[in-house]
């Protein structure tokens, strides 16, 4: 298997984009990563586009060869890979196996979604359209519905309580404060949304116990790598970063068919997986960044993915394991929850920021002396996972 | 870069399925495909869905990992690829690469579509979003709308007749009726459709000067095939094929932008892709599968692949060439145009027939002395394309 560099990488400012459509950001995003490769000259063998609801939100199919024409980069390869909030993951995945295989040699991943030209009740039922149809679906299941459950367990189970949600969310929006492509540069404050009184008035519920500060917002924006084989490297300017673990893995789709529906297997395996193939542990790692599209989701990837035991994770965030500065620095992005999430950017927005901070580009947010990041993109409730392994070269 | 077979195969009958849902059509596809590799045991590292349509026909998005739990093989790997028509070809195109890179050993790929509980103008429709936005679908332009003006060019430069198109519509009616899996089996003849006022009442104008019979139908259905790596044949009971050759290429969206809209660009450098890494030319080829979504297109697709001239495919379709027992038989099977056309299925259908005919079981319709085939799947109108090339072992 050869070995797979990310040599460039952009985004767009994560927000609310009134004025561009999808393929304006994704072709920004797309742009920035390779200008950031400096290439020395632009020939991309094949284009992954990450995108969850183009058809249904755009009205546009097909949208991966759009993209490729819009960018000048005919005839190269294209895809769209549809993977609900794990479409951006596994078109890292599949760009990156593309150039293992020796296929290709030079492959672009996009991943870009646009959302907040619909109303807000018509995203959550269009991404609830993922939970099985005739198991959650019909019945009302949302996916805000099953963070409330899962937060529901886990604070029965484990001894979670407001504060540790609380305190995630106060970390990830400051953390956000210091990335300037982040959507939400809000201070927040553990009293303003957690205390009696200010909880009720400022951080309404969505579904208990869960509250707004417990949630990610919809968010427009798009996320771009460039990808390439080692023989290649001489070819851009930029200091590459190594993908050296690559895992996925699959778990019920409905939620109740699962033991013990506070293990996220998917989760799990995907990890075992790209460690073993990283021939790496989770101690190894020195900052992560984890799809909390809702706060439980932070605490209990970061167990499962091995950083913590199960049930403990909301101790280590009492001792402020997971700040900037701490023994493992859990998205210093900001996360889903202050970078924002649109949905098909979200995978591969993970892999811009580890760039950043393996190539010491993350500016105020950096963490110091990193040499290995993990990313966990986290699909439907936790049925399709992808982890990823990066490292310094 | 490690060798990729493919050790089993199946697909639905390609039908109007009022009683099955796109699951229900994609998980018989899969199991068929799944008995037919006799497997020693059921490990399937990943599984790629190919599907245009899901998330706007049945309000369903995230349907690879769904795909997998319905299989019974969690936690394996899960990724939708939307490609347009061209969905099928692509998912292949990745399992291969996910196989030849040595991440996966064992990957099934399954294409389905359901699409004819909906009314027929929403699905030419719905088709028609994946055009150019602006440049094209916002004016009225659909798929029989570019083809007509395709089949136009065609009968002004190169003196191409309307027997001519009726004459392949003929012939994969005709091969159709030899095989089981065929949505059409209907014996139809030159005089029925062609004849001046047969025509008019037997063969309706489509989008002049195509008719019906120049246009493939509207079908439910779902085709797979189980990819794998040597290492793993001995895991499993049947042939295996070799495929030999994989490429893909991209055109310009807009049609108008091509400087000659006769020629396939991404059918041309596709193709090439594919016979490069064959190390094969297209005089090599026993057998093919064209992506015949409208009549016109077998013709120039067998051009642009290298099997005639430009200009020239017409006439060898009047020496009968392209009839099973002549030179170079295409779609066997009825095609796109006969068998029938469930988007995401069609790029899938084609490697099971190529398969099929190489190894030796496609019955009355088995091409004689056939060694090597190719396919082509052709997304857009033409502006994402893969080209394969398959060879018994």
């Amino acid at each position: 298997m050869r070995e797979v560099f990310v040599i460039g990488c952009g985004m767009t400012k994560f927000d609310r984009h009134d004025d561009k459509n999808l393929m304006d950001l994704s072709v920004e995003a797309s742009l920035r990563a390779l200008d950031d490769a400096k290439p020395k000259d632009m020939k991309v063998d094949s284009v992954y586009f990450a995108n969850m609801m183009a058809g249904e939100l755009t009205y546009q199919t097909a949208v991966a060869s759009a993209l490729v024409d819009e960018l000048g980069l005919l005839p190269a390869g294209a895809q769209r890979v549809e993977n609900g909030p794990a479409s951006g993951g596994s078109a890292v995945k599949n760009a990156f196996m593309a150039v293992a295989s020796g296929v290709e040699d030079v492959v672009l991943v996009t991943g870009g979604e646009k959302m907040r030209h619909v109303p807000g009740d018509r995203i959550t039922d269009l991404i609830a359209s993922m939970t099985h149809p005739t198991a959650e679906y019909i019945h009302g299941v949302t996916l805000p519905s099953l963070a409330g459950m899962l937060t529901r367990l886990y604070m029965t189970r484990y001894g979670l309580t407001r504060e540790h949600l609380a305190k995630v969310s106060v970390k990830n929006h400051m953390n956000a404060l210091k990335n300037p492509y982040a959507h939400i540069h809000q201070a927040i404050t553990l009293e303003g949304i957690c205390l009696s009184g200010a909880a009720e008035v400022n951080n309404p519920l969505i579904a208990d116990p869960i509250r707004l500060y417990d949630c990610c917002p919809v968010t427009d924006g798009a996320a771009s790598v460039l990808l390439c084989s080692r023989n290649k490297l001489g070819e851009f300017g930029q200091n590459p970063i190594r993908v050296i673990g690559v895992g996925q893995a699959t778990d019920t789709h409905a939620v109740h068919e699962r033991k013990d529906p506070t293990v996220l297997n998917a989760v799990r395996i995907s990890a075992e997986r790209a460690f073993a193939m990283a021939k790496l542990k989770p101690q190894d790692i020195d900052v992560a960044e984890l799809h909390d599209a809702f706060e439980i989701l932070e605490i209990a990837e970061s167990e499962d993915a091995g950083f913590f035991q199960k049930g403990t994770a909301h101790k280590a965030i009492d001792r402020g394991e997971t700040l900037i500065g701490g023994r493992l620095p859990i998205n210093p992005s900001g996360g889903l929850k202050a970078r924002g999430h649109p949905v098909g950017a979200t995978g591969v927005a993970q892999i811009v920021e580890l760039t950043w901070q393996l190539r010491r580009e993350a500016g105020e947010r950096q963490v110091k002396g990193v040499e290995r990041g993990f990313s966990c993109n986290f699909g439907g409730f936790g049925n399709n996972v992808l982890s990823f392994v990066l490292e310094a070269v």
